[in-house]
């Protein structure tokens, strides 16, 4: 009965717009923490609150949460809401579970740099206060997350703020695979410029690329950008082109994963594609980075690792009908390294760095670190 | 009774190669103009024989027959099956009806060159022979669609020679759509290359683009390659730059709808995608083209019309499940326009032609003239 109940409760009145939900939330009275199943969007709004360890690994391994902002802000309330079901009051016992449960997390998506490094910073959390009594840690943990959550709200609105100044009302923007709110927690990377200018009427015309295999521009930009009223198109990876060639393209804005220190890019499959036709049409070419994303340790692209998924992702659109024959080799990389000659800037937190990007991005490292102290 | 018995007779031995299979092809007894229905495919290998106007109209519309060539084939045996059920000896009876059936065939898809081509070959052919029996005529008709069937398979054979010579033996070769068997009768165009190098040992390659949104090459030139034992690896349009950033491609092969006179080409939307990574990453750039795919009378590509197709082919996979939501704006053009100086060459039966196309092309053409007197 009561089981029968809470799935009602999940169920979400359609009517709301998708913005009206929050991506990562923390239900402090069922200890749960409560995401959006992006799986079935955007036919279906569907909040689902996960209390286990495995339904929180499943949940990021299996793309219900995504975006690295997102994935980092469920990773800390995740590992909380775990932490806290921890019956002790002995501080070495409570930490050796907490350690045994970040890893365990942590192997959900090896390569997402949010997921490793929002769990790290709540490890901190832990070895700073081993002197606390464990409930009061448990509050550290909590604010730690909440913490962490609303930074990424901050971090973007001044992406989107620097930019806002690379564009003007009315502009074409192409965006890539889904660097939305719905891969943060508000505003998105990618999309912040569009919002922000949105709440000023600047009357953009977005065109969002469904972004194949599986069609995070389509299910969730798209989604998004419409829902809030935004002038949106979809179309497909192949046609950036041809909208470009029409002229109705002013900039291009995307989202990463991981920016290296000579400014190459990797981000979702196909980013690399969308700059060389915008370097052959002219387009400027935007990289929106969380300065969390930025690398300075990876010299180049050529270091950064990419991930390969399964081929039935692409042969099998949503696991339900072959769309090609059985036996085909794929070749199936979830990203690619967008040279840094094909980047125009990269929009930041702490302002916009230009080329050449090895001296921009440390000399912007040198702000954040002076803004910092 | 017998309605079973032929459905029956439909359903193909799944054991044969997709390959031992005409695209095209008459059934003189049955008076039926028999295609492989290539919505159906990779799943279901289903030949279906074709008998009616509405019937044959269907197929080239809903797409069961596609490729320009294949279309002008299935337009070729189309008006002879329906021609065939004229039952008059008076020429002037006979003529009329052809010509509406012609009409209504050729506006099945406006702008797909080879449709009209071949129905104005056929048409020529009764206001020639306005002087024999309605019989002979008839019989002249058969024999015309079957020259034009035949002269298909002679110059993707002659494409595919000169495009061998462009390619060495091992090559990383990317094509984009399908422009193989499926397309036209035998070899295709932009496969070609790849057929005749498989004869030889050539062991190529290829990668082929899925092209949406409605995946001509996962289903048909992963399906067709791969059936014929080639090296085929499957991806989607979102990844060419990261295969060409690997160094796994050598050239890329793709077909054309339509060259104009200064090599501005027509071909299946997200050609010129391909076409602006290929020369970021310094591959030649290869498009094969029947001279009868060569439009000198349109000076640029800013000429050619292109064509719109329905929002759902993007946002409803095969009409079964939303991918994007309810309302949502697309644009989906079926073709693009690449740019001449995108292109390497033009690869014809009569030879390869390389910039300055307006040039090289009207000398291929005097050589074309020049052979056929």
């Amino acid at each position: 009965m009561e089981e029968n109940s809470r799935k009602e409760d999940c169920k979400v009145n359609t009517s709301k717009s998708i913005l009206d939900y929050e991506t990562v939330a923390l239900d402090e009275e069922e200890n749960a923490l409560v995401i959006i199943d992006q799986t079935l969007l955007p036919n279906k709004t569907e909040l689902i609150r996960l209390k286990t360890a495995q339904e929180i690994w499943d949940a990021i391994y299996l793309l219900k949460v995504r975006g690295a902002p997102a994935i980092g802000v469920a990773a800390a309330f995740g590992i909380y809401v775990l932490a806290n079901q921890v019956d002790t009051e002995d501080y070495g016992l409570f930490y050796q579970e907490f350690v045994k449960q970040k890893e365990y997390l942590d192997s959900a998506r090896p390569t997402a740099v949010n997921l490793s490094w929002a769990l790290n910073r709540m490890d901190e959390v832990c070895r700073k206060n081993s002197h606390l009594p464990v409930a009061q840690l448990k509050h550290r943990l909590k604010e730690e997350a909440a913490a962490i959550k609303e930074e990424d709200i901050q971090v973007c609105r001044k992406i989107g703020e620097y930019g806002l100044e690379l564009v003007k009302p009315g502009d074409g923007i192409l965006t890539h695979c889904n660097a939305g709110q719905l891969a943060a927690c508000r505003y998105g990377t990618a999309t912040a410029p569009v919002y922000l200018g949105q709440e000023k009427g600047y009357q953009f015309r977005v065109f969002a690329d469904e972004t194949r295999p599986l069609l995070q521009g389509a299910r969730l930009t798209a989604y998004e950008l419409f829902s809030s009223g935004v002038d949106v198109t979809l179309i497909c990876d192949n046609m950036s082109a041809a909208v470009m060639k029409n002229g109705w393209i002013n900039a291009v804005f995307v989202g990463c994963d991981r920016v290296a220190a000579n400014g190459d890019t990797a981000n979702k499959i196909g980013t690399s594609v969308v700059a060389a036709v915008a370097k052959q049409y002219h387009v400027p070419f935007y990289v929106c980075a969380p300065t969390s994303t930025i690398d300075l340790a990876t010299p180049t692209g050529e270091e950064i690792r990419i991930e390969q998924r399964p081929a039935d992702e692409v042969t099998q659109m949503w696991y339900k009908e072959r769309m090609a024959p059985e036996g085909i080799k794929v070749y199936n990389p979830a990203f690619d390294v967008t040279d840094h000659e094909l980047i125009t800037a990269i929009v930041t937190e702490y302002g916009v760095a230009r080329a050449p990007f090895t001296e921009s991005l440390r000399e912007l490292f040198e702000r954040k670190q002076n803004i910092k102290q």
